[in-house]
């Protein structure tokens, strides 16, 4: 995002004025709790107490911002779950730790509202466009990043060969997501704290004895 | 729904004229397709083809008609799913048939758009007030509904009797929310089915040798 930001900024702005970076990441934080309809150029201005003038300058349309938008808590999921993830050993481990600090982003609002995708998937379901569009895109792009984490798994001997990949994530992803609404609507404050419980018994469940020892971070 | 619809129906309407049943039917379609805080008595208007003053007889306010169709949409919900799984024998089959059907009244588009309330809960779980709260009861009593049948199929024996029924409540809950996202988002046409069948499996594994045999209604 840094160089992009730098290069897509058009006007002299005012020294101190926000960059593009910064008002992204109200952005995101302001759609993952108010919905990313609801996220207008207008509302951002009012948010950050900048001029709605100052705003079309780094963004020419309410969809641009929304893309944009997208685009940045995408960053933002992969630089707290993924990466860190990738750096456990393929296999069993990784796939714990992509499901670990998944729930953990919830528990510690990195978006201020919860789970940023899993709000905007529930509400662009049936809304179809660019914005849709681009949610499918980081929605498959992480359940693919699960699969490849589940087939490693198989590969290095550490679960059951005749697992269905496809299914065992959407399972996973499901407690997640469950646990999401449980704390969300029904403020279970204990939701993810279990929802991990059951993903790790789950995960177990189906561990050969090849499989190294699986640790929640904390 | 029916002696109310008679008794709350306020002005003298045209011949022909949709009634308040009518209405709100229409609006639970609507709002689970296009959200139900996009649900006004202008927009609702415009799909009757009736007028706003027309409407406004029936509905004092946006929020009214957001209740109203929450209720019906809760009354459909319990006609489809709870009643008739109700007339199965308490414990196991009572269990089954309500998650059963549950997953059919997605597949058989009971609702326009889906599930309705899986919509409504992520639209609404960030936006204080009556509307959410109408949820959150909605929901807390299908949660009581399904946990009730958990603790019944402990009480006959068909379950093992160690189990936390909250915890699985919320692990059958969030399959169904699970398969109705990657349904809705990812146009996976077997999610439904799929869930289904994950669902009877984790189900079974619980089940002991007293549980009678559990089918898929079809």
């Amino acid at each position: 995002m840094r160089s992009s930001a730098s290069t897509q900024t058009r006007a002299n702005l005012p020294k101190g004025q926000r960059t593009r970076e910064g008002i992204l990441r109200a952005a995101v934080d302001l759609a993952s709790v108010e919905g990313l309809e609801g996220l207008t150029i207008g509302r951002l201005a009012d948010e950050l107490k900048m001029s709605k003038s100052g705003l079309f300058a780094h963004f020419g349309s309410k969809e641009d911002l929304q893309l944009a938008t997208v685009k940045t808590a995408r960053q933002i999921f992969v630089d707290y779950v993924v990466h860190p993830a990738l750096a456990e050993s393929a296999g069993m481990p990784r796939l714990w730790s992509l499901c670990d600090r998944w729930l953990s982003h919830v528990e510690r609002k990195v978006f201020a509202g919860g789970c940023f995708f899993t709000a905007a998937s529930f509400e662009f379901d049936s809304r179809p466009g660019a914005v849709r569009e681009a949610i499918v895109e980081a929605m498959q792009a992480w359940l693919n990043t699960l699969t490849r984490a589940v087939e490693d798994a198989k590969k290095a001997g550490h679960i059951k060969a005749d697992i269905n990949a496809a299914q065992f994530v959407l399972e996973i992803y499901s407690m997640a997501v469950g646990a999401h609404w449980a704390l969300q609507l029904l403020d279970q404050k204990k939701a993810i704290s279990t929802a991990r419980e059951t993903i790790l018994a789950r995960i177990s469940s189906l561990a050969t004895r090849r499989c190294p020892p699986l640790k929640i971070a904390g």
